[in-house]
């Protein structure tokens, strides 16, 4: 039997459960050029929700199809050369035990480490962080580097590695426990609640010297203090906007742009992961030694069961996790 | 006697008369390492009522100094090293007749050149188009170009260099006589009247392959449509934000920001013409060997008389010049 979320209701505002449809299918059967893989985790993240407002660097999300969703596995039955029963592989199948899929949709896997590392801070999550910071960001020593939602899954990441980059670091986060959990755990230079209020005073408290690099994972409010108090020639590292995700309506944009864009002669600019794929290897063999070493503490907050997959959701958009968000499913 | 306009009352809201005071004063007298300059050709810009703001890339503008702005001249007499009577510079002293300024702050012009030209299209509005779309924009041969207040001094220089880099370019004026003007004397491919309504749709028809380049002028409605219709890694150049200057209450930011910067790649950057004057003498004799082919037309629209200066900065925020604004006093 092959367990399935569908995604089922369109959500008006935020997620609830009925947004989503337990389903029980038949195990497919891979045909020519496909293999059949076993999930084993499932990466929950903020662009799960993104996917359903509309067309993003992919198409929306349709209902009645399997919730998609990032997620590791191991091959079970092979018709696609170059994979073989028990390869490791990740890729986009969604949110269920089993899926066959062309090989071209799989990609395997031969860094050896435990899944609720290749889920995230080895994979996917760690790779945005790395990409997005170290090629779009550009700090240089000595930098004061800001990160939203820096308690997350990439912005955890972010911040240790800009550290390694021997940046200043400062993360927003929501709540004192999470901002002390950075600081005394993390090795974050400083935090601030943006749940506190006075956003832009705390982060000039914080960042005596100015932002030189802001990473954005959330856009809204943090966004908006943090454009005034960039340094001149600063760059914006546009990751991610979870903060207008899970709304009926979206804010307003931020008022510095294009205003103080110009004047400071700032940089912002998006970016999507694969578009350093190329550069993936390296990535990933420096992201494993910072791992192993030590010198990167990968942060995994792993819930239990396909089942939990909906509430473990609803719980990222309320910050409940600290780290990669993950569902163990087999 | 020494003519000034001074900056008497901060506006709320738009620019009036009442903004600036009729001054007349002594002549100055240079002081050792100063010269005296005689304004010839003052520039009008929209800068000039975005320094009534608050702190840019300059201090702001004090309500009872002598109006700022950026003049092209004659030096009457030197104190100074490396100036001598006679010599042609430009600098920012401001609405008068005279001014004695040390040589930092004067900047010789060696161009064989009327003050028409000195005053914008072989100065700071040629430059900062040149190196705004080559630098900032990095078109390439094919690339969709757009261009907001491409009627005005800075607009229709960088569409007519786009022209010259192989693109496609597609302007926005306000008005129909501007946009027949921008495609039967410019040369532009196709322009839109941002008054007329339906903006996004107008530009997604005036560029069926999505826009490469899109260099901001204006921020305000051109750039929160065009946002929807950039191409994946498209480039925004944020020169300015005209549409916000002359207003009581700013707009609120672009909805797409970060959002389609991240989905789509893009990169919004900013600039000031001064960050690329190592390259200007370069910069300098292309703009003139464009000119004098005739290859670019530089569009200057001169108004006579330095007691004219404030109705001309009125007029250019009600979109009454075409091309560079400037006023004729010596």
């Amino acid at each position: 039997m092959n367990r399935q979320w569908l995604y089922a209701n369109p959500p008006r505002g935020k997620l609830t459960p009925d947004t989503f449809e337990w389903h029980e299918a038949a195990i497919p059967r891979p045909r020519e050029g496909e293999a059949l893989v076993r999930t084993r985790m499932l990466s929950l993240d903020p662009a799960n929700r993104a996917w359903m407002m509309g067309k993003t660097y992919r198409d929306a999300l349709e209902p009645g199809q399997v919730m998609s969703g990032f997620a590791v596995g191991e091959v079970v039955e092979s018709h696609a050369t170059g994979l073989k029963a028990g390869d490791v592989v990740e890729g986009d199948w969604g949110w269920q035990d089993y899926a066959a899929l062309p090989a071209a949709r799989l990609s395997k896997r031969t860094v050896d480490a435990p899944f609720e590392l290749l889920i995230g801070p080895l994979s996917v999550t760690g790779l945005t962080a790395y990409f997005g910071l170290l090629e779009v960001g550009r700090p240089t020593p000595g930098d004061t580097v800001l990160v939203s939602a820096a308690a997350g899954a990439v912005g955890s990441m972010a911040g240790q590695i800009a550290k390694l980059a021997g940046c200043r670091v400062v993360g927003t986060a929501g709540g004192q426990d999470k901002c002390e959990w950075l600081i005394h755990e993390l090795g974050f230079d400083a935090a601030i609640d943006y749940k506190a209020g006075s956003l832009r005073r705390a982060i000039a408290a914080a960042c005596p010297n100015g932002v030189d690099v802001y990473f954005d994972n959330t856009g809204g409010p943090v966004l908006d203090a943090a454009l005034f108090l960039m340094n001149l020639r600063g760059r914006i590292v546009c990751c991610g906007n979870v903060s207008q995700y899970d709304v009926e309506k979206p804010a307003p944009g931020p008022m510095a742009v294009p205003g103080l864009v110009v004047t400071k002669r700032l940089r912002l600019e998006g970016f999507v992961v694969m578009d350093f794929y190329e550069q993936r290897a390296e990535a990933e063999r420096r992201l494993k030694h910072w791992v192993d070493d030590g010198k990167i503490k990968a942060i995994v907050d792993v819930v239990d069961g396909l089942e939990e997959a909906p509430r473990a959701l609803i719980g990222l958009f309320e910050g409940r996790n600290r780290g990669k968000m993950a569902v163990r499913v087999g």
